[in-house]
């Protein structure tokens, strides 16, 4: 029997409600949210959480970072390449572009749901470390950096997370307001420094 | 009547304990962990922590932020009049240096609680907003900046915040383990950069 008010299983945007409540849940309470809360909220019986979606991980993931088209692009080998081919002067403003584009339009309650949920969880701050580092920043320094991959990686990262933590979730108002291509100019050459830069003697 | 395994009131160490307890609590739970937990946990009456720490804030300050000596220097106005009289070349440097050495005193634990506060509560996104940026960032870069001080400040804010995030709570592991004077030098010219240089156009 179910419930009154609730949605059938086979409606075709059930699945729909569940992200919308879950998008709005991880933002609220963090990683351990309820998942029989996000069912609630969505109207739909327990069970068709667990159906949609097998586990807590792949419903934060699609919910809060997926669904974004740009971060498929970017996965893409065509990017790295087009970093690669680029004037030195203007990679860095590319990868920093990649990123506020991104950051953009996933918007301050997603960016600031994914921190909250890495803060509740060490499992989530490996799987974003995984994603950001491994997968994004990672090939693209590999491609054009003399040296010293792994610290410039993370390095380019230090910057790319903060500037995310000021913009999103700290609000401070210049950053915040900024035009996307005033910042792109602003820190493209921090970005470019980590990227193929004299980063002084290791020790 | 004391319980059994309290300590009393007047014990000279009650407070220690406290603040100990609540340094644990507060990385583990977030913000808003519980008081009568922190007082389970330090062996003293609910009561006590309340004598001590007028309130919650009082108490997150002093347990997590407070208490490392370095946070006062900070505050020093002959910093500030240090950096302005330092070589151009050297100012980003001496910031980030001084960002480094009070982190790497706070350490991981005392960061990753903060972070993880201010993820879980506007009010303390809003205090340590005001501490680092007005209280630290802002005099420096006021005394020493050709123009546009609130962009500049932001943008160091989003380095330094970074560079923890990725140090502590990422850890990520070139960042991490890489010699504090080798960090300076590396992200030193970009600190420098948002301090003095030419940022392009404002749109």
């Amino acid at each position: 029997m179910t419930p009154r008010g609730r949605r059938p299983a086979g409606s075709p945007d059930a699945r729909e409600a569940i992200l919308a409540a879950a998008r709005t849940a991880f933002a609220r309470d963090g990683y351990t949210t309820s998942l029989r809360g996000i069912a609630r909220d969505a109207g739909v019986d327990p069970a068709l959480v667990h159906h949609y979606f097998p586990d807590r991980a792949a419903l934060f993931s699609q919910a809060v970072v997926g669904g974004v088209d740009s971060i498929d692009v970017t996965l893409d080998p065509a990017v790295i390449e087009q970093v690669r081919q680029a004037e030195p002067s203007r990679q860095g403003e590319m990868i920093i572009r990649l990123f506020l584009t991104t950051w953009d339009r996933m918007g301050r309650e997603r960016f600031t749901a994914v921190v909250r949920a890495a803060m509740s969880d060490e499992s989530v701050i490996a799987g974003i470390r995984d994603v950001l580092v491994g997968v994004v920043i990672a090939p693209v320094v590999a491609a054009v950096a003399p040296d010293r991959v792994e610290l410039r990686t993370q390095l380019i990262a230090s910057q790319v997370i903060g500037l995310g933590m000021v913009r999103w979730v700290a609000q401070m108002s210049a950053v915040r307001d900024a035009d996307r291509e005033a910042l792109v100019r602003a820190v493209g050459p921090v970005v470019q420094r980590y990227l193929t830069g004299d980063l002084g003697p290791e020790a």
